[in-house]
C-alpha cells in the first residue's frame, strides 16, 4: 500500500518525518516547489509519502492553489492508494474544541466559494467532498472525534463565512482540506483528512498569533494521531 | 510556437473553437476532466490548444481550484512557449468598463487571500504575479486598454474583497486568472491574459443574471480580439 501525506507547511510535517526518520527525495517535482519524504517498507511492501507545499514569496506555501498543485503532482507522479490531509485548523470553544484537539473529517466542503442565483454553481462552489469510507472506522479506533471541515483562501474569518460555516454545520477551518479533496474526486483517489486545532475562531486571541504559539503542540499531536492512524493502516 | 489557451468554460471557448475549425482530442487528459482542442499549422511551425477546465455537479467548473489543475496538466503535457487566460470579468463603470470591452492585463493578484499579521504571508496570499512582459506592446497593437486583474473564488463581491480591490488597484474581477498565473510562476512559463467584461460591479444588475445574460457578446468580442492576437503572435 501507497499511502501519500498531503502538508502544506514544514512545520506541520517536520515531527512526522523526524519521527519516522523520512529521507527527502531532492528534486523529485522539480520544477514545482512541493518536497517529497519517503519511507519504504520492503517487507509490508508499503511505501510512506509526505509532500509539502514548498515555498514562495519567502514563505510556506499554503492555501488551495498550492494545494491543488500539490495534490496533482503527487496522485500523477506517485500513483498512492491513499492521499491524507493532515494538517491544522481553526475550531470553536462552543462546538468542543480545543487548542491541540485532533479530528478527523466525516466531511469536507469550500466555505468561501460563493456563487448565488445558480443552484448546480452554488453546489459547485461548496463543492462537499466524499471523504475515505474508512474515515469513521479509523476515528472510533484511535479514539478521536469527527468533524465537518470548511475550507477558505484567507486565514480570517468574515460575516459571509460565517453565514456559510453556520448553515452547512462546519466545525473546522481550514485553508487546504477542501482543495486536496476536489483533486482527488477529480482523479477517484481516496481521501481521509486529519487535523489538530491550533485557534478557536471564539477566542478574542489574534488568529495568527494562536496559529503560530500553538503550531508545535498542535503538530506534535498531530504526528502522535498519525503514528496510531499508520499503525492501523499497514 | 506552442501557444495554449486557458479558457474555464465551454461558452467562452466555442466562438474560438468554431472560428479556428479546431479538433478535440478526446480523453487527452483523462481522468482529468479537462477538454483539448488543438489546431496544428505545420507551414509556421506552430500549435494552437485550448484546454477547458470540464465540469463537475452539472455545470462547467469555474474557479481557482479548477483553474490550477488545468494549467498544471496543460503545462506538464503539453509543455507550452506561452499560456493565454482568456475570459470574462466583471468590471465598474466608474473606472471605464463597459460590457463586451476588451482588456489585456498589466497585472493579476489575489483579492480573497488574506493573511493578516505576516507581511510575507500577506503577500504571498495576494500573489501578484507578473505577466509576459510584451503585454503592453500587445494591447497597443490591438488597440485595447490594460488593466490590473484581480481574481477571487466568487461571482459575489463582498466588503472584505472591495477593500482589498481598491487598495490595490483592481480594475477588473475574475475568478482564475492568479492561479493560472500563480501555476505559470511556479513553472516559470509566461502568461498573457486577455479579458471582456460580462458585468458592472457598481450596476445595481444582479451579477449571474448579466454574466449569463452578456457571456454571449462578451465571449464573440474575445474571440475577435484573439484572432487578431494570434495574427500577432504566429
Amino acid at each position: 500500500m501507497h499511502i501519500c501525506y498531503i502538508i502544506a507547511m514544514e512545520a506541520e510535517a517536520k515531527p512526522f518525518i523526524l519521527r519516522f526518520g523520512m529521507k527527502e527525495t531532492e528534486k523529485y517535482f522539480s520544477p514545482l516547489p512541493c518536497r517529497l519524504f519517503q519511507y519504504k517498507d520492503t517487507a509490508l511492501n508499503s511505501t510512506l509519502s509526505i509532500v509539502t507545499l514548498g515555498r514562495q514569496h519567502e514563505r510556506d506555501l499554503v492555501g488551495c492553489e498550492a494545494a491543488s498543485v500539490a495534490t496533482l503532482a503527487a496522485i500523477e507522479r506517485l500513483k498512492p492508494d491513499l492521499i491524507i490531509n493532515s494538517g491544522t485548523c481553526g475550531g470553536w470553544k462552543r462546538k468542543g474544541a480545543e487548542i491541540g484537539k485532533v479530528y478527523v473529517a466525516d466531511s469536507v466542503m469550500f466555505h468561501d466559494r460563493r456563487i448565488p442565483g445558480d443552484d448546480e454553481w452554488g453546489t459547485q462552489g461548496l463543492g462537499n467532498y466524499s471523504v475515505w469510507k474508512r474515515s469513521t472506522d479509523i476515528a472510533t479506533k484511535l479514539g478521536v472525534e469527527m468533524g465537518r471541515v470548511t475550507t477558505g483562501s484567507s486565514l480570517d474569518l468574515q460575516p459571509c463565512d460565517e453565514v456559510i460555516i453556520e448553515r452547512e454545520g462546519g466545525e473546522l477551518k481550514d485553508m487546504e482540506g477542501a482543495a486536496v479533496a476536489f483533486v482527488c474526486s477529480l482523479l477517484n483517489v481516496p481521501i481521509l483528512l486529519i487535523k489538530s486545532v491550533t485557534d478557536l475562531c471564539d477566542d478574542s486571541a489574534p488568529t495568527l498569533e494562536s496559529f503560530l504559539k500553538n503550531l508545535k503542540i498542535a503538530s506534535e499531536n498531530l504526528s502522535e494521531a498519525n503514528a496510531s492512524l499508520l499503525k492501523l493502516l499497514l
